[in-house]
């Protein structure tokens, strides 16, 4: 049921060997690495009745997993349903979209429970793991997901994959620097998650520059119904991305703040996407494109200062702010980066993710630098910027200024990073498949012969039908 | 890509000035209304520590985010992917059905945090929002895309943002009558979000009959995928249903006891649907239509008595019936609603919302009448009925008249409001698309020429096939 | 619209009266024994306040609601989206799949909230249901999902409420057996939810044996459309899954031990069934079929251990093995089932949920043998185990026995009642389709003709057009 064509031309796309051994070996590695170094938290550990006693404790509810575990549900839904389906969208790549996503995440946390583990939850050579953990372990995916976007349907799944090896490592780092050394604040990952990882995925696809891409020009849109899966997709970021921004935050206020500085400024960002893609086509029609992407940078914009008190009117005009900037990107600056700097960003990552995750830092350190006693309270001023022990006597606009530094050092890792992941990847080893066979899913996948493409061969008189 | 035949015929759709500026002006009211009038409440406001103290809270998890949290998600996921993709399953209006949803909700939702807040949480000038309030937001813009779905796929975006406008508004006035006027109980909206909801809707579409719809009589149908499309819809809204009926609900047995109640509801509601579709049609065969749709009416009519001891077997009751209603609405009501009364019902929500949600009126106000504190224990009685203060002497039969009087309040403004609503949308300046052009995407959007217009077109040959 | 070919030969399966009847009959029954036995448990009833006294309770927070809750959504997701939609992977049932799961899902919680609740919450005379009484009804109906995967396409309405009907007495009757007469642990159920499931599926099949399937051959695959929506069921079910096996665990570290087994099992699945699809295969591309089912073997088998102390690494360990278990299965044991054995698995529940319920079975007898009170605890071993009471002396070894021992009683009871179920439903009067007729939509459902069929018509000859 092969079509023909692909048979002489991709053999270098054969998959059958060293997919599985990639996938086995670094499966065992995981294995063999959990069970050196990855314990259960005390909140997760058979001894919490002992637990609960020491920290005084009187009842099972104030376990972690109760504050946090319906974020961590929504956050995970958001990486596996929300990024893959939203992917969707190319009428042939369905099966990638979802199936590759699927992959690199399932593999990704671990790796990251690894990484972050060894950074932040080391207790006596262990890493204890809880409810939090596996947050941040979908969160550090996350970044790799939103860089998948940037070279989707032009990568093979072990390129993937070591990409994600390499991208998780690098995110650990970084976000150590940020967190730990520079002290930042960045609850929803304006900066970690989606400064570094757009520009890391960008940086990628640069280095990748196909230049014969247009062969594939046909298979590179939509179809009616690949748009509506691809909604399936955003509509779940858009709705939990509330909870992705708070699932970190402090107990109590904090995560409540979170969660309505972002359910705002994603309601503002959904008219000002919707009033510009009207206004910058000829016929005043939307674009799926837009809506599809660009009605979530309002999420991805409150990421450092939702958890601050940005209050709703200051969400609203970040969102605002980022719907316009996110369409007139997608209209205007991905054909530029496409033609002038050779950037072949297939899901407009630099729109959605990007410039959205740049603005991001910049709120975040204007909100920190402008924060009062008499705005926070003096107990929730120390309380929402940690400013206790070596901090104690950083003032907002030192933070303001750290954090605007936090922003510099997630550009270089991801400049950096991308490039040398970028020039792995160009090795000819990883079975990538030619342009003219970009953003189709038989390359990789067993995909069924339907009615549909029966037509499309039909109405494609030059390529050879199926038997 | 566009099919030339649509050029000449609906110039008056083209939206580039029009949309833009609505949507960025009427934004641009959302911020300095924002700015002006809404701040955190207490429990999402950085000086949460004092507050805490003050109301003696020995715990954080004592939030109300945690109380409430969950069930936002829940709804949230309700109004945007559960009515959007319930409404997809028209062959060629699946872009404006998800689309258009998300825009007027996305809107609504600032706009009732606005007048709810001025009703219900004004405090010294501010508007105060805690996770409370996003819930009852996403509740007011439940009841829009309610109406919403008379008139889907016969109307401008502008159109809807218009309306919602209003009824939003309209919405909160009824709300405060019946809540605080009349004191009536509603926590899952029987009344204020379905009753007035559909009516409304059923009386703007009256006003905006078109007599030549049958016109696009090809394109009101569905296909096999867009049915399955709607079931995502439907099982989203299905599922959730108990978060929906308990989120607002007292903490506790409350809450436990809506989502109790709705479960059982919607369990019975399922098995009658299916008889009665079965048993309606010639050939004995189910009906996609009801089975999207009619499977439902059980969680719209309990909306008001789910948190009272309406007991398990009761809510089985309600639920048989209204399948049973609700389905036999579908295949008798809406054809004479069409031809008798001129109202067309695009998704039947006359049998959906307004029916089950009069049954639903009517079920609470038995229900409270019925109530005895040998029943709900002496304080589990006081605190269902909120008895105290000017209400302690009400009794449950004086209850459940004013609960009555509820529906009545209810029908009257959805008429009322609906009647004015509509004669603005009259005005023949919002771009709503000729009758032969209705529940068709590419008026509104771009849309991708794929495989199956092709066929489409190939089959059509009176249509000119695209170039 | 009818595709007349159908209307001689499948008279047989008019539901016109027999659906019906059964539905509404049924319905009634539920409505009179609800009515007689059905109440509210003091945690969802109006009295609560009392309660919360006598329980020396001091917030509302404590109420059971608040810790299950969140996971009774994902679960009751899991059952609807997840199974229903995980099945719409053929061509043409998408139909029957969602909507057929629907209704006996709707059905089944109903009959199951009755049987468990005589065994497991029966007061004086009254069930007392709650949260968690919920949560235990969906699980039970889980099982029966699953035995429809084996019948799917080949069975009628009505023969789908018999099984179930009797599959959900046998299940509670099993399920009683092992946790109250055995005092086995099972928490996700690989015992009485998916070895017990599948095993009466498969009997059931085997029993429905149907030689001439092989006329509706062309049916039994999947369109590219079709796979996508069915992997919408399979990440739901994948992302949930934490949520299913930690749901009845007890409060605080059991459930969120068993959050983080189950997410660490089904991460490593993913990669070993990759691994194995593209190494199975010739081509070595990767195949949907294992994507959608293979990848979740790891969340049935830690269904029985999650909530102990197996570890993350452990957790790793078990999902590596099932992962390759079932692709295995999938490409060898399914046709050789078929050939040889006579069952024929439409979704491979076998590969997908009785093998690794088994060894799901296996690894929680081996994970209790070898639990140590140094491991977890004084009062972890005890409250892990429920090692009170009658149970005080029990050892470590000897529950090992008697979980392996529910092994057995699950499967003995699994073969007989499924023997015994699919004698009834090979009755000639239930109004299955002839077998040329499988796998086909519009035998009991209305189906939209829509253009993709007229193509398909268009290039089979053979069958004659729609008029």
């Amino acid at each position: 049921m092969e079509r023909p064509r692909h048979q002489g031309m991709v053999k270098n796309t054969y998959m059958r060997w060293r997919l599985p051994l990639v996938c086995l070996l670094w499966e065992v590695a995981m294995i063999v690495l959990f069970g050196v170094f990855v314990r259960f938290s005390p909140e997760a550990d058979a001894h919490w009745e002992e637990e609960k006693r020491e920290m005084n404790l009187t009842s099972d509810i104030e376990n972690d997993f109760y504050f946090r575990y319906p974020s961590f549900q929504d956050v995970h839904v958001m990486i596996f349903v929300g990024f893959g389906f939203l992917m969707t969208f190319l009428k042939r790549y369905g099966f990638g979209a979802v199936g590759f996503n699927f992959l690199l995440a399932a593999f990704g946390i671990q790796w990251a429970l690894l990484m972050q583990g060894w950074f932040h939850s080391f207790k006596s050579g262990k890493i204890l793991i809880g409810v939090e953990n596996l947050i941040n372990a979908d969160f550090c995916v996350g970044s790799v997901c939103i860089a998948f976007g940037a070279i989707l349907g032009k990568t093979s799944p072990i390129q993937l994959l070591v990409m994600t090896l390499f991208q998780v490592t690098l995110f650990a780092v970084n976000e150590y620097i940020l967190l730990n050394l520079l002290h930042v604040k960045d609850a929803g990952g304006s900066m970690t998650i989606h400064t570094f990882g757009a520009y890391f995925g960008l940086t990628v696809t640069r280095i990748l520059y196909r230049p014969n891409l247009e062969q594939s020009k046909d298979k590179q849109g939509s179809v009616y119904h690949s748009d509506l899966f691809a909604m399936i997709g955003t509509l779940y970021l858009w709705m939990y991305w509330p909870s992705f921004n708070s699932a970190i935050s402090e107990h109590g206020d904090a995560q409540h703040r979170a969660a309505i500085n972002t359910y705002c400024s994603l309601a503002a960002c959904v008219l000002t996407t919707v009033a510009f893609s009207s206004m910058l086509q000829k016929k005043g029609k939307l674009d799926m494109v837009h809506i599809q992407n660009a009605t979530l940078a309002g999420g991805v914009a409150v990421g450092t200062s939702a958890e601050m008190m940005l209050t709703p009117y200051g969400s609203l005009i970040v969102g605002f702010i980022c719907g316009i900037v996110s369409t007139v990107g997608y209209v205007y600056l991905t054909p530029f980066l496409e033609s002038r700097l050779h950037i072949q960003d297939t899901c407009g990552i630099h729109n959605l993710h990007a410039l959205p995750g740049l603005i991001g830092g910049i709120v975040g350190a204007i909100t920190a630098a402008a924060a009062t006693e008499e705005v926070y309270g003096k107990e929730g001023f120390i309380k929402a910027f940690d400013f206790t022990g070596a901090y104690q006597t950083r003032t907002p606009s030192v933070q303001g200024g750290f954090q605007a530094a936090g922003i510099m050092v997630s550009l270089l890792i991801a400049f950096a990073g991308g490039a040398f992941v970028g020039a792995i990847l160009k090795l000819p080893i990883w079975g990538d498949a030619a342009a003219e066979n970009c953003f189709e899913d038989d390359v990789y996948w067993e995909v069924p012969e339907d009615e549909e493409s029966e037509v499309y061969h039909m109405h494609n008189p030059d390529k050879p039908a199926s038997p």
